[in-house]
C-alpha cells in the first residue's frame, strides 16, 4: 500500500529522489521490493516547499502511474528545494481514483503523507468526521483513511501560534491514538498500519507504526550531510545537515538506518535526528 | 452550471442524444445558448440500462470535456439503451475535479442528475450528512450538492419493495423539500437551481426547480412515437411511446415543450407522460 | 511488452475476457504469468463489433492502466458482441503515451492489434513510410512499430472487394514478410516478435512469430461451442461454433492450445479453426 | 487556434502569466477575445528554463484544459523563470488529442510554439517529411503542423555552433517559407497563419504572419524594465530589461503594442527589442 520518500536538508533536486537513483520512486511505483506486492501504479504525487513558499508548499498530483510520466521527469529535473515530499500510491482495487486521494496532502505550512491502512476504515468514518472541528472537516475532499488522519492532527495541533517540533510530534501522536481509540470504541479488532510522514518546511517526523503483534510496512532513514543523485549515482556524504526518509533505501548504500516497530524519526530545524519510541495507545 | 439529456422510449443510439444532433450534448458542451456562459467543459457521462441490466445500469464518466472525447464518440455510436442519461458538467472555477462528481449518480437501478447549484451549500452539508443512514451516507464518494440530494432520495425512499411512479415522485419532492428546510435552518438565503432526473429505467422523473423568485435553468421536454438521429438529422415522430427531457432542445422543432418554473414532469411505465406544479415548501 | 485477448464466435459479454475470469486481462495488466515483467500498466484497449455496425468496430482506448477503471468495468459487463478484441499495453520505458498508440488499431471492418517489438525499428520506419500508399500513411496517428505493420497490411489488402479469409491470411503474412525485408535491407540484426491478430468481424486470424532461434511471446486458443464467464466462473462448452486466442490462458482449463512458435490460427466465417506454419521469410 | 504569451526578462513567476492577470493565459483558454472562438480546451503547456538548466528547459504540457488543473495553479504559482513560454490550444473537431501534440516543442535548448493553422498541411506533409534529415525526422512524435514546422527551423538551423539570434531569425524565416514553397509546389491556394515564438532562453523571435490577403491571428508585445503580477494585479514597469510577447494583451493596459501583419519581433540577448517586416515568400 503505497511507498514514500520524505527529505529535509540542503536544497536538493527533486530528481534526486524521484528520478535519478537505482531505486528511485519511480523504480519503486512498480518494483517495490520490500511489499509483497511491487506495484504502486494509482496515482502518484510530490509536494515540496520553494523559496519564499515555505508557509505554502506545492503540490503535483496525478491518478495516473509515475512511471510513464514526462512531466514528472521535467519538473523534478529542473526544481531544487530544502523539503520535498514524494509518494507512489497503490489504491484498493475497486476504489475511486481522484487526485483528492492521491498525496501528499498539505495544509497551511504542512505537508503529510501515508504508506499503510486502517483496515475496517468505514467503521470509525462518521464517529471520526463527526468529532472535526468545521475547518478540518471541510478540508477533507477525498475519502482516504489518510486524509482523515491529516485531519485529526490539525485538530490536534490546536490554535497555538509558533509551532515547535514538539507540538508536531504531539499533534500526530494524539491523531494516530484518537484513530486506535475509535476503533475499540467500534469493537474493530482488525489492525492499522501508519507510517506517516509530516513536515512543516523546518521539522519533520516520521513514524513506523502497526497494532501490536501485526506485520508493519518498512521504513528507513538516514542522515547525510549532503545528498544528490544524477545519472543513478547517488551521493551520501556523512553529516547532520539533513535527513532522508524512505519507506525502501534508494540505493545499496548499507548506512540505512531501518527504523524499528512503532518508532518515530524526528528531524528538528537545526537537523538534529531522534528515534524514539512511540507510546503505547491505549 | 451543466447542460443535460434524458430518454425513455423505444430502443435509441446513445449517439441520437450526444453526438448526432445539430445541438447534441456535445455541442452544448462548448455552444449551450441558453446560459450567460455557454462552457460546460469540466467532465461528462453517460449512464444507459442495457438489455437484461434495468437493474444495474452503466455509466461512462470521464473528467474531462466531451467535445474531444475519441471513445465517447464510438460507444455512443454503436450502444443502443431504452432509457439513456447525458450530462456536460460546469464545475466551480478551482473545484475539485474527479469521476466522483460527475452525473450521472446511479444506485441500485435508479440513474441520477443534476443541473443547478444549491447555493451555500457547505453551510448545510454537516447537517445533511449527520441525518443519513449508513447506507445514503457511504453512497457518497464526491463532494458536490447534487450527489447529496441523490443521497437524500435513497433515504426518503425507504425500504418499500415494488416502487411505483408516485413512490419515486414524492421520494424526489421530500429530498428537495429536506434541502430547503436545511437551509432555513441554516439562516441560509441564498437560493437554490434544482433541475434534477431520476429514472429507475422504467419511470421518470424530472423537475424544474428554483426558490421563489430567483432565476432557473432551462428545462424542455416532448412526447414522442419515435426519435432517432444520424447524420445531423433528428426525426421525431409524434406519439406517446417515450419521452426526452433536455436543457437545451436538441434541434429546431417547434414541439418541444418549455417545462414551466417550479414543475415536475413524469413518464410512467406506459409512457403516460404528465406535468404538474411542485408544491411549496415552507 | 503487452498481453491481449481476442474472440470470435456467438455473442458473449465484453467482461467474460477482460474483467470477469481468474485471469482475465486485467488481471494479466498487473500479474502477467508468462512474461519476466508481469506488468502492462501503460494503457489499454478494447474493440469489438456490435450488432449492425460489422463494418466499423467500435474501439474504448485509454493511455490509463486497466485495473483502477470504472469505466472499462462498466462498458465491458453490458456489451455484448460476437467479436472482441482486447489488449493491455507495456511501452518502452520513456515513450510517449498517447491513445493512438494504445491498441486495438481499427480500418474499415478491421480490428488489428499486436503482441511484440520489431526491434531497431527506427531504423526501418522512413523507409518503410515512404513505400506506403497516401491511404495507409495517413492512416497512421501514433509511432508504434504495430500501427506501422497494420499500415503495411492495409496496403498488402489491396483493393480487392469481397475479401475471403485467404486474402486476410495473405495480407498479413505479406506485412510480416516486407518488415523482415526492411530489416535485411536495412541491416538491422535485432529479431522481431509479431504475435498479431487480426478480424473483419466474421474471419479472425493471428500469429505466433518470432525471428528464428529467438524467443518469443506465448499465445494459446481454443475452440469453443460457447463460452460465458460470470462471477470468476468460466465455461467453455466444447464444439465449433468460436475461437479464443489468448496471450495467457484466461483460466486454469486443460484445453487450452499452446500455439507453436511461427504458426498461424485462422477462424473462418464458418468457424472452423486452422493452425498452420507461417513460411519463412527470406 | 491556441492562445500563447511569451517572457524573456528579469526573472519572473510562471503565476505571472498564467493564472494571475486579469487576461491570463487561463482566462484565455475560455473567454478568449480577439478569436471568434473564445475556447481553448484542447490541453495547455508551459516551458521554462530553470536556472542552470538553460540548455535544456523544462516542459509541463497536458491534454486536458488549463482553467481547471490544479497542478498548473501550484506549479506556476512558485516557479520562477527569466524564459517562459505558455499555450493553450484549440484542437481541430475530431482531431486526436495528446501530449505530443500539445505546445510548446523542444529540441535541445531551444522552445517553440505556435498560433495558427497551415491549411491543407495534408497536402504537403509527406514531401515535407522526405525532405528532412533523419534528425529532424525523429524529432517529430505527434502530427501537428506545428511540430513540422519546428522540424524544419531545425534542419534550417544546420550544424553551427555559437548561434547568434540572427542565425535563429533566419532559420525560422527559412522554414516558414519552405512551408509556402512546398504548399505552391502541391498547389495548395489555402492560406497558412504562422503565429510562431522561438527561443533559446536568451533571445527570442516571434512573428505574427499570414498569407498576403487574408486575416491573421492577433499579436501584441511590450518592452518591460520589469513586469509582475499577483492577485491579479499586472505591474509593468518601463524599461529595456525584457519582452513580453502574447495572443492577447494580459490587463488592460495602454502600452502593449500590436505586431502589424507579416511582421517579426525580435528580443536579443541585451533585450533590445526589434521588429521588422517578414520579407516576402515567393
Amino acid at each position: 500500500m503505497c511507498r514514500f520518500a520524505a527529505y529535509l536538508g540542503p536544497e536538493i533536486y527533486i530528481s534526486s529522489l524521484v528520478t535519478e537513483p537505482k531505486h528511485s520512486l519511480i523504480h519503486q511505483s512498480y518494483h517495490a521490493k520490500e511489499r509483497i506486492e511491487p506495484l504502486n501504479g494509482d496515482g502518484f504525487g510530490i509536494g515540496w516547499y520553494a523559496p519564499q513558499f515555505c508557509d505554502a508548499p506545492a503540490l503535483y498530483k496525478e491518478v495516473s502511474p509515475a512511471w510513464n510520466n514526462k512531466n514528472l521527469r521535467d519538473i523534478a529535473r529542473v526544481t531544487k528545494s530544502s523539503c520535498v515530499f514524494a509518494h507512489v500510491r497503490a489504491a484498493t482495487i475497486g476504489g475511486q481514483l481522484s487526485r483528492a486521494n492521491c498525496h501528499p496532502f498539505s495544509w497551511k505550512n504542512f505537508l503529510f503523507m501515508h504508506n499503510g491502512t486502517v483496515f475496517d476504515f468505514a467503521q470509525i468514518k462518521r464517529e471520526l468526521r463527526s468529532g472535526l472541528s468545521d475547518e478540518a472537516y471541510d478540508l477533507i475532499q477525498g475519502d482516504t483513511d489518510s486524509e482523515h488522519i491529516f485531519a485529526l492532527f490539525v485538530d490536534k495541533l490546536g490554535k497555538k501560534e509558533n509551532l515547535q517540533q514538539k507540538d508536531i510530534k504531539s499533534g500526530l501522536l494524539a491523531a494516530m491514538e484518537e484513530i486506535e481509540r475509535l476503533k475499540a470504541n467500534a469493537g474493530v479488532s482488525e489492525p492499522s498500519t501508519m507510517n506517516l510522514v509530516l513536515a512543516d518546511g523546518k521539522n519533520m517526523v516520521a513514524t513506523r507504526y502497526v497494532t501490536l503483534g501485526e506485520d508493519s510496512n518498512s521504513l528507513y532513514y538516514i542522515s547525510i550531510g549532503d545528498y544528490s543523485c544524477r545519472k543513478g549515482e547517488s551521493r551520501i556524504a556523512e553529516g547532520e545537515e539533513g535527513c532522508l526518509v524512505v519507506s525502501e533505501p534508494l540505493n545499496d548504500d548499507q548506512r540505512w538506518q531501518r527504523v524499528e516497530n512503532n518508532h518515530l524519526v524526528a528531524v528538528d530545524a537545526n537537523k538534529n535526528v531522534t528515534v524514539d519510541p512511540i507510546p503505547s495507545f491505549g
